[in-house]
Parts: C-alpha cells; structure tokens; sequence
C-alpha cells in the first residue's frame, strides 16, 4: 500500500469538473428535459390511509380536453407472487407495483392510485379532479408496537412473518424477524458487574433531497422505452421498470440527468412507471414532476423504530454482554432497513456474547426507503446512549470506554463477520487528542456528547471505459451517477495510475446503452468500486501506451518502463501527453476499459464531539462546536470527504432534534412542507469540524474505504449525551425538539 | 474466409435498429435540437464572387434590439502559415478559417463574412442586413483553363504551385501539380495499333444532401465547447474547430445528430466554428441552419473537371498506352479533388505504360467538398467514354473488351499500388451473363452504354465498445456517424462473431467524449472499419465469456469450447443468453471493445448497364433499364447494399444528365434552389437493378470491401455510351443536358 502522502493527485483539491455547470444553472436537471411532444403527468394520491378500492371511474377525466391519457394499476401487470432480485435483496415485485399505482388497496396517505397525462401539468390536474374512486375506510396501523400485535389490524393478506427462511402460520403485519446470536448472551450478563437496559424511540424521518422526483418517460412506438430520470442508480431504475412491465432490460433505456441529492430515497422507482404506462397509452413522452408535498407522503422515509439495548460491563469497563430488540417500521410494503439495522447495533465494540432480535413491521405510512446508512443511525441512537451511561456509570472517559472495548482487526460481530484490518481505534484516538476534545466546556446549561457509528459501505459491481486524446487528455466514462462529486473522486484514481493531472481526465457519466453495467450510487460504494474500475482502466491505458511508446522507441514494449506517467527507454523519454500527441500516427486508438465486482463490505467508522447550550425555558439546543472524525480509508479528495462528513453531521443533527412526520389520528401527515418539517439551514449550525483518519483499505489499489454514510450515525446518540451533561436528563426519544426536551427538564426538576 | 452462405447473421435482411425513429419522425436530426436560452445565428454572404473587402461596420447590428452577439473573421484566430493534418491530407488552417469567415478577401458569392445571433432567426435575419461591407470588386475567375493561365487574374497571394513537394517560383491558380508514370509511354503509343484521344468537361454539381447544414455550439463559462451538429465525423469537426480556436480538442464535445444525407459534403466545418465564436461571445448556446440557396452558395460543390484521355491498344483489343491530363477546380481554396481523380483514371484496367498528370485549379466557386466517389466520376467519364470508342472502333463488345483489359491481382496502377485480390473481372463476367445484357434493345433511339467505375475504400481507425445485458442483448457503442445504415451493418457483425441474433445488438453512435477516437464516416469505410472493430469487440467479448462460462461449468476458460453462440464443456451448454442471464452472479459486468486501424485500400469495381431513349427532338432522355453491378466484397445486409448501389446509381444519373451550377458573367449561381437545380426524382428513373458479386477481401474477417462510393462512378459514361448507340453522337460535357444534346444531335444530323 503506497502512503498516501507520496501521491501526487490522490489527496488533493481540484476543482471539481462539473463545478461551472452546478454554478452557472447549465447542468441539466430532470425538470430541465424538454422533448417535442412531451406532455405532462400528474397523480391522484389517496386521501385515506388505509381503504379499501372499490371502483374507480376515470371516464370524465378522459373526456377533458388536453387529456392524452390515464391510468390505473389495472395498467401495470398483474405480479403476484412475483419475487425478483434488484441489487438489495430480493423482493416482490407486486408490492412494488402497488407502491407505483395502488391495486385493490391504499396503504397511505398520498399512496398513488391513477395518473394523467395531459397537455399541461394544469390540465393534467384538473383532470385528476375529474377521477371518481369509491373507497372502503379501513383503520389506519400507525403505531409500532401496536402493529406487532397478532390482533392488529393487517395491511396485507399475503405478508407472513419471515424468521430465519421459515414462515409464520398467519398472515401478519411483521413481515421480518431476524435472530443473530454468538456467545453464551444470558451467563455474560448474570456475570456482568454492570448492565443497563434501555428503550429508545425514533421518528419517521424523510431523506430531504432538495430536487422533488423528476421522470420522463417515452414509449416508443418500436416497444423501446427511454427513460430521463432523477436515480441514484440508472441501471437500478432499468432493472425495476423491465421487471415492472414484465419486458427486457434491453429495451429500456435510461438516462440519468444531473440529480439534486438522494441520500438512499432516489433508488426505487416512483414515477417512472407511471410515466411509461401514460407514454405506452398516449404515444407521446411524459414528464411527472413530483411536487414537495408528494415527496413527502408518496416517497419513502427512514423507518421510525423502537430498540431496547442492554449491555453489560465488568466493573474496569469491558463490555461482556450485549442484547438488542429493534423494531422498525417498514412503512406500507415490507422489506425496510432492519437488516442493516440488526447487523450495525454493537458494530462498534469488541462484545464476546451478543443477542439481536430485529423486526421489520408494516403500517400505513409511505414504503420506507434507504436513508443514508440505513437503520444505522436508530440502532446507534440506542447504542451509543446505553454506551455512555455505562461509561459514566463507571465513572470512565466515554472515549476511554470505546477505546477499551473499540472493535478491531479480528473481531467478530453477532451476524458472523470478523474484521480486516479497520479504524475506529485510530478514529478514538485522534479525537481524544483532539483540541475540540482537551478543550474545557463551560457554562450551566453547557454539555459535551460524544458517540461513535458505524456504516459497512458496500462494493458491488461498475464499469468504466477511458479514450485517449491526441492532446493527452483522457475522457472518462462512468456508469455511477454522481451525488456526491464522484465524478471527481474517481477521475483522480484514474489520473493518479496515469501519472497526469486530475483536469487532464474529463468524467462523463453515461446512460445504460453507453457504459457496462453498473450498481446504484450507494453504499458508500462509488469511490470505492468505480474508482477501482478507474485504476483498472489506467492500467489498461498504461499497457497499451507502453506498446505504442515501444514503437517510437524502437524496443519491444516490455522494455519500456512506465513511472509518473513517463513512458522510458534508454535515454529516450516520452511523457503521457507526448506519446498521446504521436497516437494518430502510430496505430489504432487507445481505449481502456475495466470491470469490477468490488465485493464487500470496506467498514468506516466515526466518532463525533458535540458541544451543546440548552436552554432550559424552550427546550431549544443551540450547537456550540462539532467535530466529526473518520477513518475514511483514503481521502481521495479532502473537500469532498469533509464535505460529506458535515452534510452527514448536520441531517444526523436535523434527525436529532427537530425532524419528524407528524401524523393526526387518521393517519394523515400534518407537516408534508418544509415550512413545516424542519430540517436545518445553515443559520442552526456551526461549521462542523472535521478529522480525516486515514487507515487505508487493504482491497482497495488506493486503499479507499467509502466515506459519505457514517457521518449521519453518531449525531442523535451524541447530542443526547451531550444534553444529558448540560441538564442531567437523558432523552431516549427522537426528535428531542424543544417541547419534548422542555417536558423532560421540567420534569426532572420541576419549576420552584 | 468463411463463404458467405455459411454465415448466420451476416448477408440477412433484418430491420434497421433506427426504423421506426426515421419513420416515425422521432430521429434527433440538428433542426430538432432546442436548448435553455438557445440563440439563432444568420451569416451575411458576399453578393461578390470576387472582390476585397476594405471594411466593415457591425455598430447598427449591434444595437439591434434582440441582437446578442455579431462576428467576423476578425474574431478568429489568425492562422497564417499554419498547416494541420485532419486525416484527410495536411491542408492550410488559415484557408480554412478563411472559408468560415472571409478574412481580407470575398472568393465566391455566398462566402460568409459575418454573422449574428439574436433571439429569433427573424431578428437575426434583420439584423445581417444591417451590416455594411464596403467591397472592392475583382475580376472574378470562372473558367478552369483560363483560371490556369500564367496572366490569369489571382485568387490568393500565398498559393503556389506544389509540384512533386517543389513550390513554384510566383503565386498561381494551379495549386498542385501531380506527376504519375509507369512504363514507356510514349513508345508504347507509337507501338499501339489504334490511339484516340478526346476530351471531356464536367460541371460543378452538388452533393444535394436533403438536410441542409446545421450546428448548435455552446462555448461554456470554463471554456469548454459543446456542438450539435449535422456531420459525417464527429471527431473531424472536433478536430477542426479545435484547430480554427487553437484549443485542444478535448475542450470541444462534438454530439453527432442524425443526418439527413452527406455524401461527402458533411465533412467540412462551415458554421460549427461561427456558431462557437458567436456563443463564445455572447455567453448562449447558438444555432445555425442552412437554407437551401446557402447549401448550394456557401458549401462544397465537387469540381468541375476539364479531362483529356489518350489510350493506345493492339488490334485484338489489348490496352498498351495510356495518358490523362486532368485539371479540376478546387473552388476558392486548395485542396480539391484531383489526388483521387489522377489515382482513379486507369484503375479498372491494367495499362503497362501509363502517364497522369492533374491539376488543382483555383476559381471563385464555393470551396469543393467530397462527393461520393471524389474525383473518380470526372475520371470515368473520360477514360470509360475512350474505352468505348476504342472497342467500337475494334469491333470488340465493350464488356469483352474490359474483361481483356481489367485490373486484377498483381496489377499496378501509375500511382504504384500493386492489387490485392478484387472483382472486377468478376463483376464484369456477372453483368456479360445477365439477363439484362443478354437481352435486345430494340427502338430507333434506343441505346444500351456500358461503363465501369472503380473507388478504393478506405480503412482509417475506428473505434467501439459493447456492454453485454442480462437479458442476453448487447449494447454496441460505436464512434462512427450513420449515413446510410452503418449501425445495422457494423451490429451484425457483432452479433455474427456471437453468435446471437442482430436484433439483439442494439447500437449507438457515441459522441466524442462517449466513445474512443473513430475517423470520419466516409470513404465507404465504415462497414470495413468500424465492422472490423465491431469483429473484435465481439471476440473480446467471447472470451471474458467463456471465463464465465467456466465459472458455471467448474472447468478452466481454456476448456470451454465455443461455437455459434453455445458455449460447451463435457456435455454441459450454455446459450449467450443463458450465460447473460447469469452475469450478474458471476464476478464483474462483461464489456467488451476494440479499436482498429484499418489501413488501406480495400478497392471496389462496378459495372454499369444502360437502356435508354433519346427524343431527338427535345434532346430528353428517358432510362428504359438500368442495372448497376458491383463486387462489394460482402454484403453484410443486402438491402442496404442494394440501396447504396441504386442510390449513387440515381445521382450519377442526374450528374451525367441534368445537374449543374449555372453561373452568369459576375460568378453568381443562377440555378441554388431544388426547383432550378435539376436533381432527379423517383419519377425520372426506373427501379435500378442491382448485381451484388462477392468476392471476399482478403484483409477482413468478414470480407467487407465497402460499397457507397463505387456506384457513383460509372453512370455518366454509361450513359454518354449508350447515347451514343442511340444517336450516333458522342457526348463529351456534362450534363448531357436536353439543349446541349439537343444542339449535339442536331448538328451531327441537320434536320433535312
């Protein structure tokens, strides 16, 4: 592994390659697509969040003038017990159908149930107006616990309890139990000197991307289908709109545009169905522009969850035992983020005898989808809370604490994985050496928090291909559409095994006809696999031009030695850009191309220092100073890892204290807006500190481990420790907003 | 050499890939192209076809209301003195340039001089009449002969007569001079039993694409510049521009759209790099269209030719000695037709002494372009037309007496290429034992004329990539812009070397940041070329899938034996899409690609057969039968290969019988419209009957020779030669329009 210091471009900051485009509103978004013919689809969105569909008559909605076309889910095929494999496990293919256009049922509130497409969006909603559907109420399943009962009202007659590959006797609104155990669980905690159990509540919280769902869709009259869309994953969308439809995956295409943030919730198709349904009745291309409202009620939050931890720890502070229940809500379709959950509870930690129950459990709120490390960040919450009242408890550092128990290379975790080489012990180092760290709090309301988290990134499959041009650059063609200044991160991979500089190699992201397959943008997974798709090219390229620089040399291509991107041979030398310029003239064009299956998980870990004012009369927490540290493996471009751990503190700051959907009793979302629903600006947070640790990858060329997820994990359970510190109380649900934190205050110690 | 019948894929008919876009009206083509702020440019044209430009004042233009940006020639770089090579031949940049925007000097009418964009093209319009060019008029120089004479007025100052790489002492018209010779010429006549020498005009004709020229450029804020364009080489526009702005090219992406039709004159940049440099000034994408009157005025006619030939034979008909003197205008700048025209004019037969000498000649014309076949129609019309004569007067039937003569392998031309394997005697034996030629004309003015015609195809390099589905298709990728279905003829060879069916081969045409460098699509390269990278790509392919295979099949990849798309091991089979259908469990995507150097000549023969009818008193021809032969290597796609041959069958119809710039005294074209310039119609010829002979070439895997080109060559001596039979008139001008043959007949046969 070469250190990072003696790269030349890896560790750098250019400027990112679509920098003026971003800047100068040229970049094309999916509301900037403009086709001849194009009209415009809207959704009917049910008004119920449980009902049953009796009839729904869409003959005046026809009829209007302007109205091309409308569909029901009578329009997408029938997909019973259809199962289907899309890059996250398998699932079944008819729920997700459903989620597109409701079938016999509406699972909640704003769940779609008729689209039209008409000349203008005006039009398109008028004429949803115009839609008559006769529901059958059903009650809403909001609550967690309460959905878990076998009495409970059931979402769905087909979904049994899945635990461990076999299925429950009666249909059931858990659809997932799943069970992880090593050691001797119950013997540890009778020994334990300590042991602490605790529960903890989280709110369903949306991923917040700031550009709405945006899909256009055209159905040409050759049966082939070409999608623009908004997606972290253009062969994810391809994927699931060819199982959808029951066609190929070749005879759709997709063109992902430029995309205004996704953190997980631009992975499952939403309008891109209906859209194709609406071009494949009316012949003409179809745009559906979501609007926030919709976002909100008709995309997927993060689950709201429920989890006991309960650990326990000999009197010097070693953690002997460790047991956790998670419940998490999977939203109206099964299949929500309890796997991740289960397996990142006690990732952190070294803990011999571990129990993990986990379910996944339907209610009538929208499917949830994956947000940033999904199910992480509730199971850290939990975690990491229990963690530092241990630790204080005992009357230990709380750093010192996970420093004694951190996980390492070798440890093996409940779910069976056992480590390769990581860094969460250099991570709790650096921060303990930290100036944020040594530096003294002060203040009476004034509280210190810490908390580690834990996201397992992923690998999965990318491809990439690289033409040389005769003036030494290189263009570069990706198949991961770029959230997250990916673009950048992986053309410096390829610059650095080119020895040329990053602007010398230009990114492209291509659609599913111009590029080798390639697994969604996340996971963390895209520097990772794609850049290591991008080394593979440069050694392709490198190969090649070592035969061509062999042939101005006059030597065989062997004899040519390759270093800094200088092509050598007794005392002839020729850099990249020389030897491109001759390429007109010696033979064919170079093209490099590689593909990887960058296999599994490269585990980054993180420990955030949160300093915090409360202010005892409002519950109101203002945030003094935040440091997010973290192995990052490599960091391929400093600014962007940096950036990706603040954005990642401040949604897990968001999470932790104000955001939440706030339901009434009939299941309807009161605050779908964000006037309503508040996420944090700018004005409610501090610049957020960082600390890169660098513990490189073992199985990455560069030594990448993935970057952008960890850093939504720590903030809820740091925060409340850090409001513990300040105020003595211990919050153990989110969003710990101001009227929830001022009940807790005042109740521990009510006004004189 | 695999037989053609062997073939599965290859030497079928399926449907074109892009079908039903071209049917439906869905096709991009340059006109549909409509962006976000997007801007109209109009060029101002010199009403002069030859005068200096002493000034020019763009104030009042400027102020326009709606006007955003106005440009002349000032606003290029200046180029002087500077050469590049942009694969076809080094050519002058300044001359380019100056054919973009006229710099000092107006050389023909309709030579551009400035533009504008503003909001609307209306706007735009009005505002080109509000620049004010103040001129000094020149002689203009219109006659090709008179243009070469020593006191002939001058086009440029700095044009010399290039002679064997020798520059000539004063400046001149004649702008090179080519030298071929073999054997002993002159004895060789004294020797020969019967010498005929005549001489033969052409006319400028144009290449009557339907879709005018049009380009969409966007010089972005950080410099780099994005155009749309209606081309044949994507890359040769990048290559150009890049050059004209001293840029590198990979500051420039070059977006191929579809293209209404080419033949060679969509290989020049006109309005790619004003459209550049009026965005460049104003900051908004701009768009320029041709009308039809600028296609003809401001873009590439092929030469007008004056051509002498002189060919010496035996008395049993076998060719001893021969002599072309060919001058053909180059328009207003260097750089015409004359290198092919010299290498073309004996290519058929094989003449042991031979001299040829050519002459690139400036006048006040619209620069020339290539057209089908460049130079190669002049040339047969001359050398074909003597051919007829001298078996005539030998009393040999005109296809015995080419079959005594005709080129085969070991031949060697004057310009010293040595032939490999080709079809000419092939060809000619096909058409000697058709139908058509075995049959009777009967009718007083009914003629039959022969004629063969040669072009050598080129090979150049060419790239593409294929990224193989799960559904068992596979996404072809490829560089090369697509005239006259090269998509569907370079996709079959892919699916050939797979073994799978063409329909599942999907291709594209990359642009140039999607694909690795390809040359431009001309030169009947591309099924040559391009299909032989498509040959590869399918071989790479193959053999990353038989590794898979083995994953499957638990053997080595060595051990698995491939055939017909089935790949086996000790009784276990796996189809292509079987084995695709497995990909995604089976390590890494699998792509594919290759990229070629193609090399040289791959030489194609026809051979023409014409009926006609001569209405002596109009001078009117009607075509009664037509059949056009060709050896075309393989016919990959034999409609397509059919379509080809009848297509440049129907254009040297209207070359040898109606088409012509007819300009007045001042050098202004009179006939630029498609009402007063006489392309045929459907209704002017019968359905072209069409020979494909195979005979495989050698240097490809599949045999492909090339065939657009060819097609074009012999019909104007076919038709004089059957003229001839009918009237007993030689024809030697083209056209052989109703009053020119009119007057013709008339004269040899006064009316009584």
């Amino acid at each position: 592994m070469t250190k990072p210091s003696q790269y030349k471009v890896i560790g750098t900051r250019p400027i990112r390659h679509d920098g003026v485009d971003k800047v100068t509103g040229r970049a094309v978004y999916g509301a900037d697509v403009q086709l001849p013919g194009l009209v415009h689809g809207k959704m009917l969105r049910s008004s119920h969040a449980h009902a049953r569909i009796k009839s729904i008559d869409t003959t005046s909605a026809e009829k209007l003038p302007g109205v091309f076309a409308v569909v029901t889910g009578a329009d997408l095929p029938c997909l019973a017990g259809k199962m289907a494999n899309l890059g996250e496990g398998a699932i079944n293919l008819a729920h997700l159908s459903q989620n597109c256009l409701a079938d016999t049922k509406v699972l909640y509130k704003g769940h779609a149930v008729a689209a039209v497409a008409a000349i203008s969006p005006h039009v398109a909603e008028e004429a949803v107006k115009l839609i008559r559907v006769e529901y059958e109420p059903l009650p809403p399943v909001m609550e967690l616990l309460a959905a878990m009962q076998p009495d409970a009202q059931l979402l769905h007659d087909d979904v049994f309890t899945n635990r461990l590959g076999e299925k429950s006797a009666r249909p059931s609104n858990v659809s997932q139990h799943i069970h992880l155990e090593q050691g001797e669980v119950d013997q540890a905690f009778a020994k334990a000197d300590l042991v602490i159990e605790r529960e903890f509540r989280t709110a369903s919280v949306h991923q917040g991307y700031i550009e709405p769902h945006v899909s256009i869709a055209f159905w040409n009259a050759d049966g082939h289908v070409t999608i623009w869309t908004s997606t972290q994953g253009a062969f994810t969308v391809r994927q699931q709109t060819a199982e959808l439809f029951e066609i190929p995956v070749s005879r759709i295409t997709v063109i992902p545009t430029e995309i205004g943030g996704g953190f997980g919730g631009k992975i499952p198709v939403y309008l891109e169905p209906v859209a194709a349904a609406l071009s494949r009745k009316c012949g003409r291309p179809v745009k559906m522009t979501m609007q926030r409202d919709e976002d909100f009620q008709g995309t997927g939050p993060t689950p709201g969850s429920v989890v006991r931890v309960k650990l326990g720890a000999t009197q010097d502070g070693k953690l002997v035992a460790g047991q956790a229940w998670l419940a998490y809500d999977a939203g109206a379709f099964p299949g929500g983020m309890i796997g991740p959950g289960c397996m990142c509870v006690f990732s952190c930690y070294e803990i011999p005898n571990a129990r993990v129950d986990g379910f996944d459990v339907l209610c009538n709120k929208p499917k949830t989808a994956a947000y940033r490390a999904p199910g992480a960040t509730q199971a850290a919450f939990a975690c990491e809370s229990v963690i530092d009242e241990l630790a204080e408890k005992l009357g230990i550092d709380p750093i010192d604490f996970r420093l004694k128990n951190a996980a390492k290379e070798g440890t093996r975790r409940p779910d069976g994985e056992v480590y390769r080489r990581i860094g969460i012990i250099e991570t709790l180092q650096a921060v303990k050496q930290s100036e944020h760290y040594r530096s003294k709090t002060s203040g009476p309301n004034v509280g210190r928090g810490v908390a580690a988290g834990f996201w397992f990134n992923v690998g999965l499959k990318s491809s990439a291909a690289a033409n040389v041009n005769n003036d030494g650059t290189v263009t570069l063609i990706e198949g991961s559409t770029d959230i997250g200044g990916t673009r950048t991160s992986v053309a410096m991979q390829l610059a650095e095994t080119l020895g040329i500089a990053a602007e010398d190699v230009q990114p492209h992201v291509g659609d599913t006809d111009s590029v080798g397959y390639t697994d969604v943008t996340g996971g963390s997974r895209v520097t990772n696999a794609t850049g290591k798709a991008a080394y593979q090219v440069g050694l392709d390229i490198k190969q090649q031009m070592a035969a061509r620089a062999a042939i101005v040399f006059e030597c065989k291509p062997e004899q040519v030695a390759v270093e800094g991107g200088v092509y050598r041979h007794q005392g002839q030398a020729l850099t990249f850009k020389e030897l491109a310029g001759k390429l007109p003239h010696i033979g064919e064009p170079v093209v490099g191309r590689a593909t990887v299956d960058a296999g599994g998980a490269t585990n980054g870990f993180g420990v955030h220092v949160v300093d915090l004012d409360v202010d005892r009369e409002t519950g109101k927490v203002t945030i003094l100073r935040y440091t997010a540290a973290q192995d990052v493996g490599t960091a391929i471009h400093p600014s962007y890892v940096e950036g990706q751990m603040q954005g990642g503190a401040v949604q897990g700051i968001g999470w932790a204290l104000n955001e939440e959907y706030v339901f009434n009793e009939r299941g309807e979302m009161l605050n779908a807006s964000f006037l309503d629903y508040r996420m944090p600006t700018a004005l409610d947070v501090p610049m957020i500190e960082t600390m890169i640790v660098e513990v490189p990858n073992p199985e990455h060329p560069y030594g990448v481990r993935g970057v952008g997820e960890t850093p939504i994990v720590p903030p809820p359970a740091a925060l409340a420790n850090a409001i513990y510190r300040a105020t003595g109380v211990r919050m153990r649900e989110l969003p710990m907003s101001p009227p929830k934190l001022w009940k807790a205050i005042s109740r521990s110690a009510p006004p004189a």
